[in-house]
């Protein structure tokens, strides 16, 4: 995370507002990221990760390569009418248009964003797991602008009794016979950020842009160090409370659970933060390589904890008997992820590339991951298969 | 768990209140577990475990060497005066004598007990934890006597809004500055059980007598398949409640985090179910082996799962690149341990024998467990040092 709010670049990209309401008005009809970009797994709603190969091109991931996990369709909002409601254990609620929010510190910070089910289809080899079936893809680092979470806060004045910060997004998902939002709640230490730490910011730009309609315009949060689905987009409640959220995505998902009934939910608490994990970006599985050098690259995230870094990665030919360390590359800035390359020998023996990765706060990348019924952080031994032919 | 209401043994223990209100007379006084029985890590409070040869020679595990887990002082109970209330969201609030609570249908079923700490030890090879240093004996396999919680909820008529059970001791622990039991919450589903699942019990007898002062007289529940702490000695007072116990010790302690400050708490949901486990018995660390045949023996606990079973056991002299599996001896029923045996071949290169279980709900022992500062749910692979000397 790198944070500048002296350096702030909301007159260059927002100027004030003006630039986000002429946005606004294509909202829903501006262009989406042409297919080409993103392999789409679902169109409707939207969810979609890059080619490998494309994403680890650079370490700011660009918004087209970006990947968009969402629950039902972009809501279409009007940013002149839009308002955040602050409520729950406030001193004073607040309704907030856009140009209040922005009237606040503005924060530029760089993080990356991973979803939990990020790499869910290899827990298929186990036993077949639903959702979006992710390949290596779900995971993007972009700079984001936006104000701070704990401001909003303050100036809402959060009781004593608090301990969650709830988010509500405008988003419309048929669940049941029912339409609910999407939601998530933090733990309000988070919110508050504390230290180096900004905490959660209220965002409504990206990598120097206007959010798109994909990725939450006009406002979403953005929890640096946790899943994804805690950055909630099209944000339009924020509810202050003493418990976590109730909502269906906070209580009865995204969870690690051997089955998905009722005791399931309740046995098991909220992900949050993500955890260390490492890809090859370089070459798709199953590739064709040539006997001799093969030269390697792909993305490491080290756990989502301030402060965490990658220790090492290590790519081996032999499944684990010996390990090359790999280079990183790309910036080395909290809550974000690098790249790496390394150079191994390859033989007609071999048959996989295995990937692993250590970071500083005692997280690894295991041998194997607890397979669990919605497929969420696998972040084993990351596995290419390939082909080597004699030169 | 071999759960026969048909064939109670109250009448035989029990007599109908008649001998525990005898034992109850010398409560407090009577006498404690001899020191040779059991290794005492802590003696105030008392904390101990079993010899592991001694733990390992019967399926059930009498009572002088089951492990006692306290964290203060044994609290006098007057089972005379003695009520359990139950309270919270229920229709009719319920204050029971002991004669009220032992009215109700008796179970006697079998079920292992473990602490969330067992082999706790092991984590300070990368990084030193705090709290009770167990070995392996932190389990147990006992037979336990008592009424099914569900009943008592149901005679006072659970809330439709409920979803979780507190627990309350009558034990007085200091805790900064206050004085506060030991408590938990089990989800409401557990409390209820369903089918074959008798779901909790409030148990007054322990392997056929009634229980001591060490393990919670004269009343405790007995929580199949969760961590030990969730089956809380002493109890006085039950509530229901929409939300999980805000008791320290389910709270704040037996949750998987990497720093103990507020936030880490926020993030962590309880840890309920104990996961596979297993360890070797039949020698201590360091054991002097001579070259040739050794015959091994430990215990091994499946997933705290309905219905889990052990897959298998193995045993390896070469650090995991071969397996031999272990045979199986002892009751395969739910919720309990089962114990296995080994004969494998050691050499004067053999200075390690590692075990590993499985079992049927996709549970594993991995070859290494995150450190977490609270140290728990330690189940990495076996390892016993050992020296070889040719025969």
């Amino acid at each position: 995370m790198t944070s500048s709010p002296e350096l702030t670049r909301r007159q260059m990209i927002l100027s004030s507002g003006i630039l986000l309401a002429g946005v606004s008005q294509t909202n829903g009809l501006q262009a989406q990221a042409p297919e080409k970009d993103l392999i789409f797994r679902t169109t409707d709603p939207r969810n979609a990760e890059p080619a490998l190969n494309k994403l680890i091109t650079s370490w700011i991931t660009p918004t087209k390569h970006f990947y968009v996990r969402s629950h039902a369709p972009n809501p279409k909002i009007d940013p002149k009418t839009f308002r955040l409601s602050v409520e729950g254990m406030v001193d004073k609620p607040l309704s907030l248009s856009l140009a209040d929010i922005q009237s606040h510190q503005e924060y530029t910070l760089t993080a990356t964003l991973t979803c939990a089910g990020n790499r869910r289809a290899e827990f298929n080899k186990e036993g077949k797991v639903g959702g979006v079936q992710w390949d290596a893809g779900a995971i993007g680092n972009a700079t984001w602008t936006g104000v701070a979470l704990s401001e909003i806060l303050r100036k809402a004045g959060v009781q004593a009794s608090a301990k969650h910060v709830w988010f509500k997004g405008l988003d419309e998902i048929t669940k049941g016979d029912g339409i609910i939002p999407f939601g998530a709640s933090i733990p309000l230490e988070k919110a508050l950020g504390a230290g180096d730490d900004v905490g959660a910011l209220l965002c409504y730009g990206m990598n120097g842009e206007t959010l798109t309609a994909d990725h939450g315009y006009p406002l979403r949060t953005l929890v640096p160090g946790y899943i994804g689905a805690r950055s909630v987009k099209w944000l339009g409640k924020i509810v202050v409370s003493d418990v976590t959220s109730p909502n269906h995505y906070l209580a009865n998902a995204y969870k690690l659970v051997k089955k998905t009934e009722s005791i399931d939910w309740s046995e098991s608490g909220p992900i949050y933060r993500y955890l260390v994990n490492a890809a090859v970006g370089s070459h798709e599985k199953g590739a064709e390589l040539e006997a001799g050098k093969a030269d390697l690259a792909g993305y490491v995230l080290p756990s989502g904890i301030l402060g965490g870094r990658v220790k090492h990665v290590q790519v081996s030919v032999n499944n684990g008997k010996s390990w090359k360390k790999a280079e990183l590359t790309g910036e080395d800035s909290d809550f974000c992820w690098q790249l790496w390359k390394a150079s191994v020998q390859v033989t007609e023996e071999t048959k996989e590339i295995v990937v692993r990765a250590e970071d500083s706060s005692g997280g690894f990348m295991p041998y194997r991951v607890p397979w669990n019924a919605k497929g969420y952080l696998q972040n084993s031994w990351y596995r290419l298969p390939v082909t080597v032919k004699a030169t």
